[in-house]
C-alpha cells in the first residue's frame, strides 16, 4: 500500500516536477559547511583542528555534546525535537494532510574512533537543513516531513551497528539491552542521551510508520571519486555476518616458558587473522573480510598472552557466499585451536541481510539529479547504513556523494563542499518529490 | 675487594656454621603466609579471592596501597624505612660494626596485570620477615642488614623493566624519566611513589654499596617443580632483548575498501607476530621470543587497522644469538612491510646484558640448603630480576622455590607455603652466613 502510494505521488509528478519544487529551489551550502565544521568540534582530539578527525563514539560525552548542537540547529529552524524511546532525534515540519504519513529523511552523528567528519554527520544536518529552508521559503509539502537523526550507528557497543535505528523498528537482539561497552548497558546509554528503553515496545516504527525512507551519505567507496561522479543512487546494502572470536591460551612468563610448552593466544589470534584474509581473498568476487579489533590479556610485553578477543566483520551481496565463508573460518579455527593448544569460540553476533532500495525512490532520486544537471550512477553500498533497518519497515532509497581516495572511518575521510551541497539538494528535491 | 671480604667472610664461617647461627633458627612461617594472603588483596580484582591473582601495576593505587601494607610490616617489625630517590623501599638493622658495607637483601611487590601473588611479594616480605625475626631473637650481625622492596619490576612502563633498581643503580637511558605510561612521565610516576628523582645522582648506587645482594624468587619455569627439588642456586639471568614495533597502515571502511586496495596495518602485525615464532623456533636452544603486548587503532571492528603498536621480547644466555635474531625479524619486517603496504619501525628499546651470579654467594646458598636438609639444584633464570641490575653493582645472588606448573605472570600462578618458608630460612641462613 505504501509502495502503491509512492508509485501514485511520483506518477503525479511525472509532467510537472520543475513547476511543482519551483526552479532550482537549494539548501544553504554556506551554512552546511559551516554546520559541518562546528559539529566536528565535538570529539576533535584535543589540539587538533578539522582535518584531524573526530572520535565522538555513540552514548558518549561527544555524543552528547554533538546531539545539543544538532538540536541547536533544530531550534534554529523553528522546529521541536522529539527524543523516541531510543534515543533517536526526531524533527517534524507539518504538511497539509495531518492523515498521510510522513517522508522520513536523516542519518547519524556519531563516530567510530577517530573517524571521519562527513560519515553520518553530511546526512543528519542535510535533513535539518531541508527542513529549515523549506520553512524559509514558506513551502509546505502535502505529506509530513520528518528528519531524523538515528543514535550509535557506529560499531562502537561491542561490534553491534545501527543501535538506534535497530531499536526503533524492534530489532534488537534478545538480550542486546543488557549488552555492556564503556561501563554501561545498552538500556543505560539510551537513558543516557535521553531515551526510555522500557517503552521501545509502544513507540515500535511498524509498516507504514513512513512513506518513504531517505538517507544522504558519503560514498566511503572510490568509485564515484574515481570516475568525477557527482551522485551515487544505491540499489542495495550488501549482507554483513559479524562474529565476535574468543581465543583463550594460558597466560605465562614470557622468559621461561620453553615455546614448545606455549599456548600463545596471540599467536593463534594471529593465524587466525591471516586466515581470515586468505579465505576472503582466494575466490574472485567483490567480498570482503576485515579482523579490526583485538583485545589481548593481559597485554604486557613480558607475559604470554592468555586470551584474546577479536572481531570478524564479513561482508558480500550473497548472503549465501558469506555463510559458506563463515562455516570455513570456524573449521580452520579448530584446526589452529588444535595446533597452537589454545581454545577458539566463534559467536556469530550479527547477521544483516541485503537490503534491496526501493526501485520507484531509485527513479525519484535520479530524476532529482536530473533536474540539477547532476551526473549519476547506480552502485551498491558496501557500508551498513541506517537506511538497512528502514528497507525492512517501508521503502528506502540513498544517495550518495564521493569520498576523496574512498577514504572513510579514518580523519582523511573527505568530500568537497561542493559535492556535500549536491548531495543535499538531490536529497531536498527527492523529498519534495515524494511528499508532494 | 668487596669479593675478598665476601671470600674471607665465607672462609670463617666454614668450620662453624650452625654454632653461629644457632641450631635451625628459622623465620615465622605462618606469619610470611598471613602477610602474603593479606598483600594481595592489594590489587585483586573485585569480588575475587587469593586464587584470581592480582594487578598490582607499578606506580598504581593498588601499588600504593601495597607499599603502605609492606610499610606497616616495617613498623611491627620496629625498624624504619627510608624511601630512596626511585621510590624503592629500604629498611636496614644495625650490625655491629656501622664501618662495614650492608648485606642487602629483597625482591618487588608490583605484579604484571593479572598476574600472581609470589612473583616478587614472597621475595620482599621474606626480606622483611628476616629482619623481624632476626630482631625477635636478639640477633645482631657484624655487618648491617637491609631489606629492599624494588619498585616497578615488571614490564608495565612502556615495556621496561627492572625501573626502580635501574634507577637506584644509575642506568636509566637518557630520556626515560620523560616516558609517559598511565597518564605520568616515569619522574612523576616516582614523585607518586615518594620518590625524588631529581636527586637520583646523588642516591645512586655505586660499587661496594652492598657487601652482597640476594635475592629469593618464584622460579617462574617448571623445573624445580618437575624435579620435585626444593631449592633453585640461580647461575646467572639470561639476555634480553626488548623491541617496540609501530605498523603503519590506513585506517579505512572495512565494508568498502576492496581486499586488494588495503594497507592493513592488523595483518602485517600478524604475520611479523608468527614470524617472530617461526624464527625463534627454527634453531636448536633455549631462546624464547614473544608478542606479548599488541593494540590496535582505531581497534573498531568496522575499521581497517590503520596502526598497530606491538613488543617483541627475546631472550637467551647468548647476546649474540639474541642480536642475530633480532637483525633477522627486522630483514623479515621489511619484507612484510612491502608486501603489505604498510610501514613497519622496530626500535630496539632495552638491552639486558646475561648477569652471572657470584660464584661464592652460590656456594654460600647451597651451604645454607644443605644446613637445612633441602634438596638443591643449579639453574639459570630465564626471568629478568632486579638481581640482575645489582649485580653490575656488586656480588650477586638468588634463591629460587618451585612454581606449580612453571606457571608464573598468570594468576594461576602457586607456589607451596612449605616452599616459600623453606625458601626464606634460606635466604636466612644465607644471609647470616654472608654478615658474619
Amino acid at each position: 500500500m505504501t509502495r502503491r502510494e509512492l508509485l501514485t505521488s511520483m506518477s503525479l509528478l511525472a509532467g510537472s516536477r520543475t513547476a511543482r519544487a519551483g526552479p532550482r529551489l537549494e539548501i544553504s551550502a554556506a551554512r552546511l559547511r559551516e554546520q559541518l565544521e562546528s559539529l566536528s568540534v565535538y570529539g576533535r582530539p584535543a589540539g587538533g583542528n578539522f582535518s584531524n578527525g573526530v572520535s565522538r563514539i555513540g552514548y558518549s560525552d561527544a555524543d552528547l555534546a554533538g546531539r545539543k548542537y544538532a538540536l541547536g540547529l533544530v531550534e534554529a529552524a523553528h522546529l521541536k525535537a522529539r527524543i523516541d524511546a531510543a534515543g533517536n532525534i526526531f524533527v517534524r515540519k507539518a504538511g497539509k494532510d495531518a492523515a498521510l504519513s510522513p517522508v522520513l529523511f536523516g542519518s547519524h552523528i556519531d563516530s567510530v574512533p577517530n573517524g571521519g567528519n562527513f560519515d553520518g554527520d553530511l546526512g543528519s544536518l542535510a535533513a535539518i537543513e531541508i527542513l529549515r529552508v523549506l520553512g524559509e521559503n514558506g513551502i509546505v509539502t502535502r505529506r509530513p516531513l520528518e528528519a531524523v537523526v538515528w543514535s550509535c550507528e557506529e560499531a562502537t557497543f561491542n561490534g553491534n551497528t545501527l543501535n538506534g535505528s535497530r531499536a526503533a523498528a524492534g530489532k534488537l537482539r534478545p538480550g542486546e539491552l543488557d549488552g555492556i561497552s564503556r561501563g554501561l548497558t545498552l538500556f543505560e546509554s539510551m537513558r543516557r542521551i535521553g531515551g526510555d528503553p522500557a517503552r521501545l515496545d509502544e513507540t515500535q516504527l511498524r509498516s507504514g510508520a513512513f512513506h518513504a525512507y531517505l538517507e544522504l551519505h558519503i560514498e566511503q567507496g572510490g568509485t564515484l571519486d574515481k570516475e568525477g561522479t557527482s551522485i551515487g543512487i544505491v540499489e542495495g546494502i550488501v549482507a554483513l555476518d559479524h562474529y565476535d572470536v574468543v581465543l583463550t591460551g594460558m597466560a605465562n612468563h614470557a622468559g621461561t616458558t620453553p615455546m614448545a610448552d606455549r599456548q600463545d593466544a596471540l599467536v593463534a589470534a594471529a593465524q587466525l587473522t591471516l586466515v581470515v584474509r586468505e579465505l576472503v581473498t582466494e575466490e574472485p568476487g567483490r567480498q570482503v573480510g576485515t579482523v579490526g579489533h583485538l583485545e589481548v590479556e593481559p597485554n604486557a610485553s613480558n607475559v604470554i598472552a592468555g586470551r584474546v578477543r577479536l572481531s570478524i566483520d564479513l561482508r558480500d551481496l550473497s548472503t549465501e557466499k558469506l555463510q559458506r565463508l563463515g562455516e570455513a573460518i570456524r573449521a580452520r579455527a579448530l584446526a589452529i585451536a588444535a595446533q597452537t593448544k589454545t581454545q577458539i569460540v566463534l559467536t556469530q553476533t550479527q547477521h544483516a541481510e541485503t537490503a534491496l532500495a526501493s526501485p520507484e525512490v531509485q527513479t525519484v532520486i535520479q530524476r532529482a539529479a536530473e533536474h540539477l544537471d547532476l551526473s549519476y550512477r547506480r552502485l551498491p553500498s558496501g557500508a551498513v547504513h541506517d537506511a538497512q533497518v528502514m528497507a525492512a519497515v517501508g521503502p528506502m532509497g540513498m544517495i550518495f556523494v564521493p569520498s576523496e581516495g574512498g577514504i572513510s572511518h579514518s580523519p582523511k575521510e573527505l568530500t568537497g563542499w561542493e559535492d556535500c551541497a549536491r548531495g543535499a539538494n538531490v536529497l531536498l528535491h527527492s523529498v519534495l518529490t515524494i511528499s508532494g
